[in-house]
């Protein structure tokens, strides 16, 4: 035991030397952003006034037209929207469900219909149900079994993980690939289980596809709450020719034309490296995806905020990007990407926060290991701010298409533990943020933008950042 | 860089080895409880069938034998009851209170009498106000200006502190001691403003002391809502002769008899060195306790049933204490010390939970270097779980009466951020309590007093463990 104490000591003190300087940078974010900060303000604007923007929606468009005049306010050296053309489904009016055991026998139970999913026939969809765990129980089933019945996806989200996004990871083929791969065996439709760690009574949209699969086949497919998805589950084992009925009007529409939002400070001595910083501005159309991604938004705009307010000037320079269409599409995150490879952008370092607005324990990130090293040794650094968590594995949907053989990527990783009670759910909620968690996220994310900016990257490397 | 990391790598190497049976062990208790835990159904049994438990209340006696039955319910080897004379006071009446700029021209504002204050006239007290930002002030200002007041304490938790405890330490002075100061310099009542980082309408209770003052000399004091403190502190600025009325009930009746309720786990290498576990049983009488210190109640009591569910029989004696009146008094921490001190047992380890049951980051410790450099070479078997706060510094107030020279005293450290939201207030409700982070909670208490009681303490010591 002695002795690893000893390393550490020495390893802690070789590191605390050259940090200074930084350690006080760090604790002036901290301390403006918890003091005076302005990321809480924006999200209540954004959730309680704009409230949901799915891509192609009204919200969308203002959140658009918001989040640009506040940059606007901001005094960066540029500010500009870059157009995206995105998916545009709507879900239409409420859906309606129930389970009917016997003639007269039924249950009501709340359902949202999935995100691209097609539409019931107007009267609505009525048919037998299977239950299975998972899409690898079809071809046991197979057609006989299949044919002319609803399949219901109940495989819950495993508890026992303790990062819920692995648990997310590990159910959520069955609301993504359920209907396609179902209605290959004849399946009329598609329930899945919402995902959803909670027993409660909120069902979790989310998108789907059908990939290319002909029109004629594509059945409609709709969450169910976790209660009613035991509920059902638990009735079938007593009456397993019961009815499920369900009713959705969603439709898909032709594309239109939306943007991303993006503001920049121009870099003093290294303009040319690129760091970007970001959260997806449109949502699902249930809550006001105040956690998703309402809170990566306004943290990332907090960023420059804290950088103008704070009196930093940045070496390289450091871009905000809102991107639109992340939930459907991933539109504006390629679209991004596909610009800054046309303009020979060089991107060392982008880094999005989309997985809530709770408090932060550390980051994700995608890099060599040379990289990885160097984020590692500036982990004393968080230390004050409890931010412990450095570790490989993945950054953000929205700047992993701008991965390239040089640069690092990064995501926010707050706690994780709530957030799937709110993920996709109308209880995704400006409520359900706290001030506090939201500010010390934005202040980890300037920390470490902060470091990028004033290091770079470790690795040698061209001028081509070309993917 | 390079060096640390291959400092870190071997250190982490010479500790993995001995670690595997423990790795499984731990495993197996954060399965349990986040696959078949039992504490969140405790704590909704506490918090909703039970609700508020104020030392002397009926629902303090309510929950003394709901606990003790659930106890006797899990197959230990003792469960029993240890008498606690605890004070009893009583809230009364709702509070009433407004703010007067003119004859006439009114604001109600939300108030509560702190514990222990004596009540005001029945018609109420009206008096001018003195706004201070501390205790400090009085004395500046001297008893011209304070003579015939009510003095309105309206220093705000630091924003800007990480720790939401630090913070508090840094307000609390004004409610405990706030009201005997100032009735020092002549005032007539005292207005607290409630230690919430939150903007809110919630007033936080919690206890206050006369200390020895003559009764003569005491004045009645209550907390006022963060939002209604910005309120007056705002209208005393327009117009400084405002009057503040209000009226409480509260009164102190005489000391009743209550219980530490506790169970045991006989050792069965070492019977006689004993650890203990724990919470406290009583809460405030706003809201239901969930999280203080509901959640410490449920969380000890799983320890124990998880020892039982995974099969593990401890060398040691495991004893949850669930103790009587830690809010107002004290009397269970200590009379639970005396006892054992009378008894001449040796308590060689004691974790209480108390700081709610928000997603747990670690423990503090108070105990030796030697044993510290002990506790920290276990953190690698808590990286899994996100484990990572192993800090000196406090433990629980419960417990603290048990240090010694010999023992190591520790308290569970969740995420601090929302405590101060719910604390002593109307809102600390069981729907503010996550399940998975109670039951994380749970298995990170489970895992250490494992570890103690697998390695017991590792400073030479004799057999007494006297204080």
């Amino acid at each position: 035991m002695t002795r690893l104490f000893f390393l550490l000591f020495i390893g802690a003190f070789l590191h605390a030397q050259p940090f200074v300087e930084d350690q006080k940078k760090i604790k002036n974010f901290y301390d403006t952003s918890l003091l005076e900060g302005q990321s809480y303000e924006w999200l209540d604007y954004l959730s309680n006034r704009i409230g949901s923007r799915l891509s192609g929606s009204l919200g969308a468009e203002r959140a658009v037209a918001w989040t640009k005049s506040v940059l606007d306010s901001l005094g960066l050296d540029r500010v500009y929207l870059q157009p995206v053309k995105v998916p545009k489904w709507v879900r239409g009016s409420k859906e309606f469900a129930r389970i009917e055991t016997a003639p007269g026998v039924t249950f009501n139970v709340p359902i949202t219909a999935l995100g691209g999913s097609v539409a019931t026939p107007s009267v609505g969809l009525k048919a037998a149900v299977v239950e299975v765990q998972g899409i690898e129980d079809l071809a046991a089933l197979g057609r006989e079994k299949i044919e002319g019945k609803i399949v219901f996806y109940n495989r819950p989200m495993q508890a026992n993980l303790i990062s819920t996004f692995q648990a997310y990871s590990g159910c959520v083929d069955q609301r993504y690939d359920g209907a396609r791969e179902a209605s290959e065996y004849g399946a009329v439709g598609v329930i899945v289980r919402s995902m959803n760690l909670r027993l409660d009574d909120l069902p979790h949209t989310g998108s789907m596809s059908y990939g290319d699969q002909p029109v004629y086949k594509r059945v409609p497919a709709a969450a169910i709450s976790t209660n009613a998805a035991e509920k059902l589950s638990y009735l079938l084992k007593l009456e397993p020719n019961l009815k499920f009925l369900f009713r959705q009007q969603c439709k898909t529409y032709p594309d239109v034309w939306s943007s991303n939002v993006i503001g920049e400070i121009k870099g003093s001595t290294f303009p040319n490296e690129i760091i970007v910083v970001g959260g997806h501005l449109d949502s699902w159309d249930l809550g006001d995806g105040a956690h998703d991604d309402g809170a990566g938004v306004v943290q990332s705009m907090e960023v420059l905020r804290l950088f103008k307010a704070t009196g930093y000037k940045p070496k390289r320079t450091i871009r905000v990007v809102l991107f639109m269409n992340e939930e459907n599409g991933l539109r504006g995150g390629n679209a991004y990407a596909d610009s800054a490879l046309q303009n020979n952008e060089a991107h060392i370092f982008a880094l999005e926060s989309d997985a809530g607005g709770f408090t932060p324990r550390g980051f994700s990130f995608t890099c060599a290991d040379e990289e990885f090293a160097q984020v590692e040794s500036w982990k004393p650094l968080f230390k004050p701010y409890l931010i412990h968590y450095f570790e490989k594995g993945g950054s953000g949907a929205d700047v992993r298409p701008l991965k390239n053989k040089y640069n690092v990527l990064a995501g926010l990783r707050p706690d994780s533990q709530r957030y799937f009670d709110h993920h996709h759910a109308e209880n995704d909620t400006f409520d359900a943020v706290n001030k506090r968690e939201l500010e010390l996220g934005a202040a980890t994310m300037t920390s470490l933008v902060y470091l990028y900016d004033k290091y770079g990257l470790v690795l040698p490397r061209t001028n081509s950042f070309a993917r």
